[in-house]
């Protein structure tokens, strides 16, 4: 067997078996096989897709190149979290604390950010003294003992995930259903939790920009989790516009805080409430209705936010210290209208640009920037009033590459759905 | 532009602008592009193909990625002849002499074989004291002279189309219609000939496996000739077996001087004669029977041999000196029955093997080593009768591998046919 076989076979489309899969991943971490031909390969796949059985192979490959963490010493039911990433997307550090509050074990091992989307763990670490490296006892711990921890991922996780995730970001091939579902299943299997949230978002600030593709992900990670035995659920989101108002790492914890204490906005509120409904409903075996009632109380009676509180605090973060830049920039409304779209990617782009997030991995990140949005898609805004505030720092950004990122018009406009389906 | 913006728009089956093509050709060179960025969007070509004009701008950005051969200091019509690869393919060696004995121009640029086809190059070096590497003005001289001379490629000629075959080579991504006609229309281009003629192997033995994939390769080359204002002139010939008897350096050299001789195979004579009349009838503006004669005549009053020798001579090549192997294995039939099949492709890889080709660039060639058939599809053999002689020197062989290129069959098969279809 050699590498040239494996590409003649994707070349037409013929499945590739176990072995000739093995092979790839064991010569990609190996550095026997070159770049240039696993790109080739990376490529084949993209054009010609791959069935389920080679998916399936494909993850578990993935899945066995590396450590895989064991949660066994943790008592109940251990639930994971997962978003396809988004621009605003502080759901994990809301609905953590808010499971945690009702008994469902949340051990968490999250990223940091590239490109226009943040990281959980970078926004996390805007909060001083907030330690994302415990050992995996210190770890197992405090899951135990509070519900809850949330740390940077450690150890050697589906290192040939990773090897080709670099490769693919720098080749083109990124956008393909199969890579991507083997990608995020490997990792989520590597952690060892029970329960699978999936958090697929779609649209212009998303990777999958139509409802179809995120649909075809969605149904893909779902079934790899049932050829793997574990519960996964899916729900698809809206990402045209940004989640919620803040965008950057220390405003998002803001607003987090304000989400926990019942005064977030409402599509963030809506969205962590649906998806805390669905897991409780499905580990406590009980109606989604009533669970969502549990959540709801959990967080107008503050056992959400205490727990939040004593999260943070049990990994040494404070609150009272973030930061948030005091140079303000207000963008108004140029015209009277109503907001058709607020460009998601681009005020991505904008908050990574005044350093909120990276473009390269060397980047450092200044936590006390970002965005917050003084409009929704759908509000009606009349000239001169205010649009966004910026809070920048050292960085500098044009006036109107933000404008651009609204688009009023004169009829009224809807507000557009946040949830489209939910998946199991 | 980056070139992910380019492998961006091939993946969707857009079609890429001369910008972007010379962006990619340009960044090939000068190793701006990364090979793993060049697999990928090689690849994305292979499967997703190219259009006509995307096929004529590559051609172009190759063929001016290098020095491009002045030949107009040689009087008259100027021919090049090219053939796709083959196994036996000595087409060349013949046809030069033959049609400078009837006053056409062939001023050739030749190369050196790789993998199981031999080269043109490599073939006139089994003759002692040839001299592959004339000055410029040598060649020119010699052709206004005596009509022909057969050099190897010098000087910077598709440095572009250099890097990428080699690229492509090791990425599977060699099998693609729009790459192999521009690679080699880029060459003949840059040779400057004023009428081409392109041999297009079918079969087995060569590149093009079907005679469909030939039938458009052949469309593809006379098209960019036409956008170039070029005559080209294809014709689709049979390679299942190896053409005429003799497969190695110095024991197709032995052939070459049977068949200007008159005594050589039929399907070489019949291939030879063919093209031939083709160039001379397109080239005198006669009608092909009328040129054929021509042809015959000058093989047969000597002419097209004496201009072998003058040639040769001219460049310090010694036929008395030509030698090959006197260790001699015949091989004998099995069976009593005909023969179904001669595997052109196994039979040129054990040539290689015994050292008349070249796996890699760096391997040196045995010239007097090589094969010999005693029978040719279609044949009846009684058991005991010689299949083929193996010229061997110091690399052995395995019989079995040789045995295994022959298919004899009990019910009597038919010759197959030569020369598929002309276009041009």
């Amino acid at each position: 067997m050699t590498i040239l076989d494996i590409i003649e076979k994707k070349k037409k489309k013929i499945e590739l078996t176990r072995e000739e899969i093995h092979y790839f991943i064991d010569g990609t971490l190996n550095k026997e096989i070159e770049d240039y031909q696993i790109s080739s390969l990376l490529m084949a796949i993209v054009l010609n897709g791959m069935t389920m059985n080679e998916i399936v192979n494909l993850t578990d490959e993935m899945l066995n190149s590396g450590d895989k963490i064991d949660l066994s010493d943790i008592d109940g039911i251990k639930v994971d979290k997962h978003s396809t990433g988004g621009v605003g997307d502080k759901v994990t550090l809301i609905l953590a604390p808010l499971l945690a509050s009702l008994g469902i074990k949340i051990a968490k091992m999250s990223g940091r950010g590239l490109g226009h989307t943040g990281g959980t763990i970078d926004k996390l670490e805007s909060i001083p003294g907030y330690n994302v490296e415990l050992s995996r006892d210190e770890f197992i711990k405090q899951v135990n003992e509070i519900g809850v921890s949330v740390i940077s991922q450690t150890g050697n996780i589906c290192p040939a995930d990773k090897k080709l995730y670099a490769l693919r970001d720098v080749t083109g091939t990124v956008d393909s259903i199969p890579l991507i579902a083997s990608s995020i299943m490997s990792k989520k299997l590597a952690s060892g939790a029970d329960v699978i949230f999936l958090d697929v978002k779609v649209g212009n600030g998303a990777l999958m920009k139509s409802y179809d593709e995120a649909k075809e992900l969605a149904q893909t990670m779902i079934e790899i989790g049932k050829r793997f035995n574990k519960v996964v659920i899916c729900i698809l989101t809206n990402m045209d516009e940004p989640l919620g108002l803040a965008i950057g790492n220390a405003l998002e914890v803001k607003e987090t805080i304000e989400t926990l204490n019942g005064i977030g906005p409402l599509d963030t509120t809506e969205l962590v409430i649906e998806i805390a409904a669905l897991v409780v409903s499905k580990i406590n075996n009980i109606d989604v209705e009533e669970a969502r009632v549990l959540c709801l109380k959990n967080i107008h009676n503050g056992e959400a936010y205490k727990k939040f509180i004593e999260f943070v605090n049990a990994q040494h973060g404070d609150i009272s210290k973030i930061e948030i830049s005091n140079r303000v920039l207000s963008i108004k409304a140029p015209s009277t209208g109503y907001i058709k779209n607020i460009d998601a990617l681009g005020l991505g782009e904008i908050a990574r640009l005044i350093g909120a997030g990276r473009l390269t991995k060397e980047d450092v990140i200044d936590y006390s920037v970002g965005l917050e949005l003084a409009v929704k898609v759908g509000d009606k805004v009349n000239v001169g009033d205010e649009l966004i505030k910026v809070y920048i720092n050292e960085k500098d950004i044009e006036m109107n590459k933000i404008l651009d990122c609204f688009t009023i018009v004169e009829e009224p406009t809807e507000k557009p759905k946040l949830i489209y389906e939910i998946l199991d």
